[in-house]
């Protein structure tokens, strides 16, 4: 799922960006044909999952700890509309952390019959840890010391 | 609709912003108590829908035409969290527009028991004027004209 | 809210039934350009919420005990699309109840130009009183107060 | 996809029905911790779409030739809630077809940490082929040449 990622004509995402390869449901597009606006964070949803996963860290540890991870900012650039049963892949990304909080960047890029890749989307989500009271808190220390050894995930 | 509106202890949005009252449906709501991040654009969307049938050029004109306003950039900030059956109201405003392009600053309010309103959300949406082929295309000149005629609404 | 309602040229729902009027929304639409049948259940919840509310004992209540009306069995008759910006009325009525269940009929009108109405959508809704943690449980007493004094909801 | 499936203790569905493994998303849970009612259909969608897919008949096939498979009815039993995480497999069956119509019989199963498999959601689902305008037509010649072919799909 990590292996190195050329994207076409694009700079962004990195190859060592994780992976999730997808096909983009017909429930989530809406009458213009697309997938509706609010539900690209679905698609986004389910990479930052897989990443998580895949980091040793499921999303399933924060929440056994009475955790939420829950956004506080987001923002999406739509570049090109993705369509029903378009095959893609979410690319997932840790910018950067700090004690309670830490930033994702994503895209999702559509595979080409040609089998080159188009940049699609492109996010940036910034979510903080709190408990299930709704109270910041650190971010438990296992997942920083996965952090902390995961090369290019900066602390800022 | 479009009456004054005190926001307490806030300087945006100004109370010059159309507004849509509703309350939070249970569906919309996840496993974190809170409506999903995602969920958020459906809030926003009820909001601007409202704001432009009482604009006087309600979304159904532009589908008439064959024409889609579709969402090229979306940022929203989270600050406090929407809960279950919370009063709300949508702010809408659009701060400006361009030939084929228009852009909505948004934000939604929850209603205090003190008759008090507190911003929990800020939002801006990039829309593009499509036809439903997908290319890019003027706004429509009877739409145009009325965003001339609203005062506060900048060409940009 | 709960006015007498003839409906055009059909037997079901009576016009006893409680009414919600809404506006289909262009997020429930998908790609056939009608309302996704899972999102069907978004429109008959907040008929249900609506009703309940009217009823004197809102869902809220509910939630304040740490109780939920879970569903056991849905059943949804779509009889005629329901499409983007439709004016339509959703129509409530509880069919009867037992100690810890209870049955939900539900339709979904939309009015026509001429003033009539033209039934869309019938469903049935079983739910089961369970607390948060999932138990089943006696529906609260008030609530079933409520329901013996409402003339035709017969305990069964 | 298609391999004998054993299902602890249960009658239904057979072993015969095509399986999609899938994880329960969090997005489709509500604030009661389980999915939400009317988001089973995305998962059974999902199961149905790789039915088809293995089947050599994909829904893109239909919408190639403007057509839609649109639901006329659908009945869900909800015994045993989803939970976000659970692993879960989508069994798919079609009961029978008529010219114009057909209808799948759907479950979903919980994988046990045991090995085992529980019935958790039965469905089923009836649908009309129609053209994008919304008139029934008949279901695509190639596809009930497909249907004849696959034992066990009775023309009723």
């Amino acid at each position: 799922m990590t292996a190195m990622v050329p994207v076409t004509n694009e700079h962004k995402p990195h190859g060592d960006w994780h992976r999730t390869p997808l096909r983009v449901p017909l429930y989530e597009v809406d009458l213009g044909q697309a997938v509706y606006h609010g539900n690209y964070f679905h698609l986004l949803e389910l990479g930052r999952e897989a990443f998580l996963r895949d980091l040793g860290y499921p999303y399933r540890h924060f929440m056994a700890q009475q955790l939420h991870l829950t956004i506080v900012e987001a923002s999406c650039s739509y570049r090109r509309p993705l369509l029903y049963d378009d095959l893609i892949e979410v690319h997932t990304h840790i910018d950067g952390w700090r004690s309670r909080s830490l930033t994702f960047s994503q895209a999702i890029t559509r595979n080409e019959g040609t089998g080159g890749r188009v940049l699609c989307t492109e996010a940036t989500l910034k979510m903080v840890c709190v408990r299930f009271t709704g109270q910041p808190t650190l971010l438990p220390s296992e997942f920083v010391d996965i952090l902390r050894d995961s090369s290019g995930v900066p602390q800022r």
